[in-house]
């Protein structure tokens, strides 16, 4: 069985991948709504894990709101309920009536928990408020479905935050932003954090820093965003607190979500032509051992594999101890679309020379590992795994993007050619529009953290500039 | 500020419980759809934690499927839809399109899973297939609700298994129930297990083992169920496989479910009138420790306090450390509320002495910890803190109980005379019918397990039996 290549046709790839490596299953009957299958849930959940261990390590604490919102709520913030009109499920009827009040089901919680807000924050000594959500969420998309990356039911997670000052808020997006870090780092996954346009922030936000990632055909997917909200929903949803002078002021708010999306970059970026290559810290099984049975052999391979498992569980390893009745061939080849970042051989020579043999599931190199120095041999191939697979996106990404000064060098279709594009923009919505037009382009905004000062003209009126813009076109 | 008295007025004292332990908050405005706060919604966390638990190591796996079910799929098992037609909300339109197809979001999945499992299962080599999920689902409760106990959108687990044989799947329910035993061991209650009336059974069902526990005003409280389904769901819903002759049957089909309702058992069964009563295993916090401070004393009790926290965290204690600025006797008072089961009070003495003092929120007991036993003699109280628990809770469900040979000894209205009846039952409908409206109460069913043989007469038609049943007025 011969797999689509990554690189020739991206989009059958992936769905290939996502089907052989069993992630989830399109076949439900709602389209862009897919069943979780074991494997699947089991990485996104270990994703969570270190979200959740982010967030409390920060004193978020963790709720979770109704999925339902009433339509008068939903409607206070006129710009956000602009943004999310059209997309949204409405439950209108339970049993055989017909609901006073219709309901939405949440397309992202600010218009349910901002009237609770409005009623957990009296005084100062109530800020900052910090809660986060791990919980599915609801757009009604019109474009293509595909696979964690654009679906209608939709896994995330999403952090709230009420602040006495604007300042305090900002200090929160840094905090956010450290989080985030840590977060890819265990994902292996680069990215870049560009302020939107005003076009495109968030619907009712003061400014939104995007979180986006290159994929294989060079087309960024956002994996999610960090809103800077001041008190555009504070206002409409009466969210105030006495200060201590006594007067009563509105908070300032922030917002920040990812959502499986994440777990559709680390297939889309890590993976290669055999299938998976998952990092592992989010493995559901970083190792898996391969007895290699010989009838001529004497040695007692199934009891030493079962030992060399315990030996590695005990350790804290994650590891799948492949005994089924098969030959080690067959066996590789699941493993491989799997993306188990390593698999140990035990044969009956191995165990006479006191060793294990590897294979890296990333490079392919093969090797041994004397077995009285096995957990930490195994420990320092995990690593260097992991440390290879971010070098490895990281050098992708940075050939994927170009320094550009004319709108000519953007190829008008997809081609080979296709980058991530930087440029002088004198800010301006016209020339921001004028330039996404003719190339059926999107300014994905101008970096939230500058490295060094930027001196260029404007790509499509040429005035001087210091501002710097991306632009690529997205998944 | 006074508690209102648990067994004086349960359902009173149950909600300022609720509401003054801050489990969760009620003022959302939609009925019955309250808010997880952090404290709630940790508890109900490491209750999950438990039945993950549980379901990973009987090699169920976890999956997580779409919230809306179509409403085609919904309507294949007639008793079924039947069951639920008056309970479900209805997904009738998506941004301003009305559906082609209306969806129901989820009042349990079986109409969700079973077109799937359909594709799943092609041969007996893919059976048994275990999976659960712990999710949300939606029931448009038309009675009073109540925090956990009544809810329109309720967290629950619900496990569902397929099997080649009828005695297969009979297995299944006996490894159910082990694992319920292991659970409800953490959470120190009793319960019954009491085979549901034909005519109570769960819509589409073979046969229902209902999961009761007695709450403080002697009605029972369903926290769950098992269900067996034979191939009553295979069967519309097409799921077969190829049995090792070649032939084609239809699977037999289990499920297993709880909800948020063990945290209000929890809640209810354990309290008293100072709070919760939270046993060790689902607690968030085990230990609270309060620092006693004194002017006059030169000891540092804050630095100890810290010491002593860490030693108990590292030793993998859930602990806290109330440093607020204020007096001793106030915290003492909010950790009561919250049900912490080990307060540890340090002081300037404690320390010269090489002690801490220890008060047990079960049954108020206060003594000392010698400090060069610290891990060993805090284990010890936790673990009497749950047998304890435990024994009280069962001496209750005890003496709820009562065998009556007469109708006229169940009292028509609530009184504290009000028990849980066991009795003859020569097992036909018109007697239990009779049985149940005469008396406003409800047979919850005959024992599952029956301990030894019973002997008597139908309480309605004196004929000679061997059937006993039991009945109660539920929650």
């Amino acid at each position: 069985m011969k797999m689509v290549g990554k690189y020739e046709n991206y989009a059958e790839w992936y769905l290939d991948m996502v089907e052989k490596a069993n992630l989830c299953d399109k076949r439900y009957p709602i389209k862009g709504m897919n069943v979780w299958t074991p494997y699947g849930w089991k990485i996104m959940t270990l994703i969570d894990s270190f979200t959740r261990k982010e967030l409390e390590a920060t004193d978020h604490g963790e709720v979770n709101f109704p999925l339902f919102i009433p339509e008068t709520e939903f409607k206070k913030e006129k710009d956000h309920i602009k943004g999310f009109d059209e997309e949204v499920y409405w439950v209108t009827h339970a049993g055989k009536n017909e609901l006073d009040v219709r309901l939405v089901t949440r397309p992202t919680s600010e218009t349910a928990m901002y009237p609770m807000f409005s009623l957990w924050v009296r005084s100062h000594q109530d800020l900052p408020l910090k809660v986060y959500q791990i919980v599915n969420t609801f757009r009604y998309e019109t474009k293509q479905t595909r696979p964690f990356i654009r679906v209608r039911e939709i896994h995330f997670f999403e952090s709230h935050t009420c602040h006495d000052t604007e300042e305090d808020a900002q200090c929160q997006i840094e905090e956010d932003l450290d989080m985030l870090d840590n977060i890819m780092d265990k994902l292996c996954l680069p990215y870049t954090l560009l302020r939107r346009t005003e076009w495109d922030k968030f619907p009712g936000a003061h400014y939104t820093v995007g979180i986006d990632t290159v994929m294989p055909n060079h087309r960024t997917l956002q994996l999610g965003s960090v809103h800077h909200y001041r008190t555009n929903f504070s206002v409409p949803y009466d969210i105030t607190y006495e200060a201590e002078d006594g007067t009563h002021k509105h908070v300032h708010q922030t917002t920040y979500g990812m959502s499986e999306r994440l777990l559709g970059a680390v297939v889309s970026v890590h993976g290669d032509d055999n299938g998976l290559i998952l990092p592992p810290a989010i493995a559901p099984f970083q190792i898996v051992i391969i007895p290699i049975l010989s009838k001529k052999s004497t040695v007692d391979v199934a009891g030493a594999a079962e030992a060399l498992r315990d030996k590695l569980a005990a350790a804290g390893f994650r590891v799948k101890l492949d005994d089924r009745d098969d030959r080690p061939g067959s066996k590789y080849y699941d493993w491989e679309i799997k993306g188990v970042p390593l698999r140990l051989e035990l044969g009956g020579r191995d165990i006479e020379n006191g060793v294990v043999t590897f294979a890296r599931r990333d490079t392919g190199e093969k090797g041994t590992i004397a077995m009285d120095s096995l957990i930490p041999g195994t420990q320092l191939i995990l690593d260097d795994i992991m440390s290879t697979l971010k070098a490895k996106a990281k050098a992708f990404q940075d050939d994927a993007t170009k320094a550009i000064t004319s709108m000519d060098e953007i190829p008008k279709e997809d081609t080979s050619e296709l980058r991530i594009y930087s440029f002088g923009w004198c800010g301006c919505e016209e020339c921001g529009h004028k330039f996404e037009d003719e190339h059926d382009i999107k300014i994905l905004g101008t970096p939230y953290r500058p490295e060094g000062k930027f001196e260029g003209k404007c790509i499509v009126c040429g005035k001087d500039t210091e501002l710097q813009a991306f632009a690529a076109r997205t998944m």
